[in-house]
């Protein structure tokens, strides 16, 4: 087994214990980048300079962080000291920033080595797509906005990489290429320094390849409990099913992948209870788009304002608010979120979790359609901690996955129900 | 008179019809600067040759924007591509960035000469005070954190400053150099590229020296309803007395200030009324502790683990949760504040504006107390638009004001009030 094929966590393990060094598995990983990325395009900057001696680094340390030598994907709208930051637009071509954005800060003191920019959508939010390809199928997109991020774990390119989730941008690109990833809880991690499209929304996420990887992220960030996992069993634990108000609208596989995922926790011993959101929940999703049109309005002024023709037209209408969203509009729905979350927080501690698809169906053909959000979206509003598990394969032979969710604030042990859990959930 | 005098909207009609040009107005702001800087202390980083080369750019403009040709000072934990940001921390000592933060990028696109940089309380948070002297008396504090945005503004060194409010960082210095101030409603100027404490509370604000200098900036950042001004009278206005749950810790003079502005009101027509807050208002000062410090937690995490001998001991507590701040608390008071807010808002119409003490008092003696907050921060956590407005002199012989408050997006209509009643309440 090459050292890029282990997981963030059994790689961490070796590089605590010092079998492993920061060094090798940086090396291992850029072979693997030479033979995938070609095919891939994850990446948008890698210099396996920079990377080797960032590892090196690493391997000099006084005291091993709890990501002590892990290479790190960082989606390219979070800025980087030693590396650019383009947003994938054309304003900021070679834009070099003079300091790490907070997560990737708080990551490089934990002893991860940060290895290159991966892909995205432009800002995150809209406009040009990234270039990366399916690792299951390069006729088809990874999701986005985290693309390259995504994709990069997905093919072993990096152990684990940061995303951000204003949508679905997170959790659906999980669900396209087969990996792990957690939304954390709202305003947990310190999302300077990554472009900001709403400040209600914008979350920044972390992909894996197991559970136990997503969890020594969280643990860098010193969420809440993270510090003393509980070991649970899936026997006894309530899971709460959940449809949501768009579940005629989720393809077959990914119906098929929420019910799948509850007869296998049902046949591990879990309770599985369908769970039915209020009525408040209808407007749920028409409350995320008012919040993401009308912040995004003031999120793009600088560069529309600065060069208007290097900006897609999709920042101009939201500059211009095409949308045509009202300070009224806005207040009403600040308050029914505010109202939902309440009443969302109310399930718990009635289930230990709530399963719920993660994407609307499997990864679409082609570049341009990155996949519906809506799946994401509302749980996004609603500021909650999602962990996407993969779990089936859909028709086409790429992969579907669930996500399952926690109040908030309760992300620690929500990534506990997620080490018990996706054994069985993901068992393909 | 000399052009540095004029206040940025007397300025900017000049500077319009050409009978002022941008150089001849950072000249003299060079000079006015030249004279007071040795005593005032108010900038961190000034290089002539730059200030004025910016200002030439703009004079060679093919459009003019709604700032065109003011100098601008940006609070020092604000990003500018073309000077360095040292958030008064010995950890970004010459940290020079790749881009200009939103703010500072909107106000530029819209023809602003970016001047200066402004000292601040460290990462305007805690920490190390700021040197700067309070120009009505140098033996007392600017107040902070945006110190030498409000001591420059008062001074004139430049005619509008931005500022950040988290608790009471804007409008408590406008109250102690006796300059005009607005906080918007939090979020709709982005705050992206300004340092991050708490993603709740953080909110870029600004300093001019009329109700007309704080309307062009809000133009500038096209807060709903500010391209059309509508003009009020004094008369007929219904205005709300709020003494708030904290007016027995306000000094006498901070009381006498509300209570002379009231009765200048009411001698000029409008209709004032003594509003008392919901009792729910009585706990929203400790949920403002507590997102504060428990946003606070994540905050400075980053520079907690990349060099903690640089960083003051207030930091180290927020990322040791020295405050003890649980997630149970942070629910608490993130759905206490949604209460409030909808509370607060119902207010209005029935009020046209608040009116509320702007600080505890006079600004305090010495650099290193720069006033209590706590007359600021419940509306910072409310997300309601703030106007600071010079009052009285107190009894030291230092500026005291006042603040009048909108509801949530309501920032038009309040800056119009403003502009309505800052002739009468500023009446010294």
């Amino acid at each position: 087994m090459e050292p890029w094929q282990l997981t963030a966590a059994a790689a961490a393990a070796k590089l605590q214990d010092g079998s492993l060094t920061a060094e090798a598995l940086t090396r291992s990983c850029l072979e693997r980048c030479a033979e995938r990325e070609p095919i891939t395009k994850a990446l948008v900057f890698l210099d396996a300079e920079l990377a080797i001696r960032n590892a090196r680094r690493v391997d000099k340390a006084y005291a091993k962080g709890v990501l002590h030598g892990l290479p790190l994907g960082v989606k390219d709208m979070i800025d980087t000291a030693d590396m650019p930051t383009t947003h994938n637009s054309p304003l900021y071509a070679g834009l070099q920033q003079g300091r790490d954005a907070a997560c990737v800060g708080v990551a490089r003191g934990e002893g991860a080595v940060v290895f290159g920019k991966t892909d995205t959508v432009e800002f995150a939010a809209a406009g040009r797509r990234a270039l990366t390809r399916n690792p299951h199928d390069v006729t088809r997109t990874p999701g986005g906005s985290s693309s390259g991020s995504a994709a990069a774990v997905a093919e072993g390119m990096v152990p684990i990489a940061f995303g951000t989730q204003t949508g679905g941008s997170t959790i659906r690109p999980a669900s396209f290429c087969g990996v792990y990833a957690m939304k954390p809880t709202h305003g947990v991690v310190n999302s300077e320094g990554a472009k900001r499209y709403s400040h209600t929304l914008d979350t920044i996420g972390w992909y894996g390849r197991s559970p136990a990887d997503l969890h020594l992220v969280a643990r860098a960030f010193r969420l809440f409990g993270t510090e003393a996992p509980v070991a649970k069993s899936v026997g006894g634990l309530r899971i709460g099913l959940c449809r949501g108000p768009h579940w005629n609208i989720a393809a077959p596989e990914s119906q098929e992948a929420v019910l799948t995922a509850a007869k296998r926790l049902e046949a591990a011993g879990a309770v599985v209870e369908d769970m039915v959101l209020p009525d408040a929940f209808d407007e749920i999703s028409r409350a995320h788009h008012i919040v993401l049109h009308g912040e995004g309005r003031g999120a793009f002024l600088q560069e529309f304002l600065a060069a208007p023709g290097l900006l897609h037209q999709d920042f101009h209408d939201r500059a211009l608010n095409k949308e045509g969203i009202t300070p009224r509009d806005m207040v009403w729905a600040y308050d029914h979120a505010a109202a939902c979350r309440r009443l969302f927080d109310a399930v718990f501690p009635g289930y230990d979790a709530v399963l719920t698809p993660a994407a609307a169906g499997e990864a679409p053909v082609g570049r341009q359609d990155t996949g519906n959000p809506i799946f994401n979206s509302m749980w996004t509003l609603l500021h909650v901690p999602c962990i996407g598990i993969p779990c089936i394969t859909g028709p086409n032979g790429v992969p579907v996955g669930v996500q399952i969710i926690g109040p908030r604030m309760g992300d620690a042990a929500l990534l506990d129900v997620a080490a018990a859990v996706a054994p069985v959930v993901d068992a393909a």
